[in-house]
């Protein structure tokens, strides 16, 4: 959204002040380029689907309809269904969490408990503390709601526990109020690493010494490639984080469907929240949810879904060094994507039409951090793709890289070039292939 | 929400300003009671989805799933489904309104439009212009982004312009900003009245020459009984109005399905305030509407509707005539609520708890109003008893409110009792039944 007055716009001198934080994201943009069928797109985060068991879910939606049909097409409660809410002790069970079916809000995707909790939260002027790089349209929710965002740092385990304590001294001194610790600490989105063990004692133990809550953000958790990661930080601390978790990645996304587990006191609040808001998540497919995990081998099909992505990944890595060797990358250990760092002053963001023209898109890295780093980097997304069209994406992207440094290198052969310095990339690669 | 300090709370600090505006409405708290089964419930908004043709919706979804599972199963677009929002187009012509698809954003239901639009253009202290009475959850949602809210007067013809000119000085005498002005015109929530053409028109006239935005909630406008209501004020105005609609109604609230059709400039800010809460509206719900609609006579499914709510209003007259024929009440054309008006200084919400104990809920005034005012008003709802048990509701309703009176009589004639002053009744009944 421009915040420059726009002659065809009368209501323009009404809009909130909050309106000016509500911009249109980087990755926004993109989606209409990418889904052009020509295009292999490594931008985008959606799930495959079609590795779904469909009968299944047809199966479910009809008994849905036939046993309880005027329940499932009704309002529901605010907090969400008590049965869904069980199933999802469940899941979150797999990941270390003991929690109360009571203390749990169903929401529309995880993505809705984002805005709730921010909405409940974050006056204007308020610090979110984030990893940088972190989820894009989380960072738009935190600025729709005027926060500031302070990025700390990352390496290839995730958020630096000295980077933090840092931060929040600086944050503090320039008298500043933190609300949040907003982190993605497995598989993170979109550096693709994982917040080890120790650093999860650690980083929670530097919040409850300085009362900042903890947002922990868990979409990929459960999809792991290499072996299981750390169980979840709420799973040793009950009082001190805010867990959001979600279907869209281990289920689907239309169905809109995710959740909030918070300290009772907290659910409370967020429960009224959701009412306002929505006044209750959508009944019909909460219904669906339910009753196909109750007849489903879901956790069977997490274990398909893991397989479906190890192997794209294993395709993106395999293309990465065979096309781009002497780039540096993460390697992740689950979830949907790699950061690529560019070397020689290459410019994801600059670089991006030239990579629409050879049929590839990605994510320029800009778009993950709010203080314009981020410059050298690119998100890869292996989760849609099948592993063909990931290796010709990636096969595409090294004309495109290749290319761009070719340029680069005639021009500072012949003159000076005005080039934005490289942001400092805050993930080293794993050191087996950096 | 308390906002007193909470001692289980260790986050009570943390909030944002904004939360203490996140109370718990008296209605929601009658959900709870209202929900048992021997209670007749006239308080709630429930439609009675058990009319609806559930074969016809289950085969929708099952050609959905078969013919595009994969895209429905997906993330969406931000702004809703191309082929839901063309047939929303034909919706919103039944009452007269010319639009463009582009201007149309599906949100998850109308009460999320309702958050959306209110915080794009709301800062703390702004003023929204509103009905007295209004719809509770706005009303909710209007405080949580710390609006003030002023109440218009009506009668039974609606909005009464002289006082919108008249409070619109007010406001601006005391230095205020007015943002917005929120209207439920047709069969409104919860006063059951309509406003007439000539005061649309009048209405319209008066925000245009102020610079203020009409926000037109339009859920219950095709629910008509004996005549089809006045067109949209949206039909006559299109750069001064943002209108909600909703298939919550007409079709089933457990989808989470509504939509606003805003001002170009407008629109094109709801879908980045969309993108951010949600994402994106359901694609699999609203993949099933739009099937539905292509197949289904939903023009025909909503006479039905009609038909169904005709008899249950004629039930409720019926009975108030019967059973307590010396209170005032509206008569409705359409839509689910009856406003009614005690006499005698009675109090509905301190009437409620012996209400309930007769077995019979109702929603007291005072939650229809920002200010306090409604405690000798009540909504009863016709919308989900059957009409057996809509008479039977109105039955108890007259032993409490005999009951009561009787036991206000009794204390009048042996000392003087200290009884809140009734509120002024905002809504005069029609000449045919007071």
């Amino acid at each position: 959204m421009t915040t420059q007055p726009n002659n065809l716009d009368q209501w323009f001198d009404h809009y909130a002040d909050r309106a000016s934080g509500l911009a249109a994201s980087e990755v926004r943009a993109l989606f209409a380029v990418a889904s052009r069928p020509e295009v292999v797109s490594l931008a985008g985060g959606m799930p495959y689907v079609s590795a779904l068991p469909q009968d299944l879910i047809t199966d479910s939606i009809n008994r849905v309809m036939r046993d309880r049909g005027p329940a499932a097409l009704q309002y529901g409660s605010g907090q969400g269904l008590p049965a869904l809410r069980e199933q999802i002790l469940e899941v979150m069970a797999l990941e270390g969490i003991q929690a109360s079916v009571d203390d749990v809000v169903v929401t529309t995707g995880s993505q809705h408990a984002l805005e709730l909790v921010t909405k409940l939260f974050i006056n204007p002027g308020d610090v979110v503390l984030a990893e940088g790089p972190s989820y894009v349209t989380a960072l738009v929710v935190f600025r729709s709601f005027q926060a500031e965002i302070a990025h700390v740092e990352m390496d290839e385990f995730g958020l630096v526990p000295d980077s933090l304590r840092a931060h929040i001294a600086a944050v503090r001194a320039a008298g500043k109020t933190i609300k949040l610790l907003y982190t993605v600490p497995t598989f993170s989105n979109p550096a693709g690493v994982t917040l080890s063990w120790q650093r999860r004692i650690d980083v929670l133990e530097i919040a409850r010494e300085n009362g900042i809550l903890v947002l922990e953000d868990n979409p990929y958790g459960l999809l792991y490639f290499d072996g299981p990661p750390p169980h979840a930080m709420r799973s040793v601390e009950e009082e001190g984080v805010i867990y959001l978790g979600t279907f869209s990645k281990t289920l689907a996304p239309g169905f809109r469907v995710g959740w909030v587990l918070a300290p009772h006191a907290v659910r409370e609040k967020l429960i009224l929240a959701n009412e306002a808001a929505v006044l209750s998540p959508s009944s019909f497919t909460q219904s669906v949810i339910s009753e196909y995990m109750s007849v489903a081998d879901w956790k069977g099909q997490i274990g398909t879904f893991r397989d479906v992505y190890r192997e794209r990944r294993d395709a993106m890595l395999t293309a990465l060094d065979d096309y781009l060797p002497d780039l540096d990358w993460t390697v992740p250990n689950g979830g949907f994507y790699v950061w690529v760092t560019l070397p020689n002053n290459l410019d994801s963001k600059s670089m991006l039409p030239r990579a629409v023209k050879e049929l590839v898109a990605y994510t320029p890295g800009t778009a993950f951090y709010a203080d314009g780093n981020g410059r050298s980097n690119m998100r890869l997304s292996f989760c849609y793709p099948t592993p063909e069209f990931i290796r010709e994406g990636v096969r595409r992207l090294s004309t495109v890289v290749n290319g761009e440094r070719e340029l680069l290198n005639t021009f500072s052969q012949t003159a000076p070039l005005t080039i934005a310095p490289p942001a400092r990339s805050m993930i080293n690669p794993p050191a087996n292939l950096s």
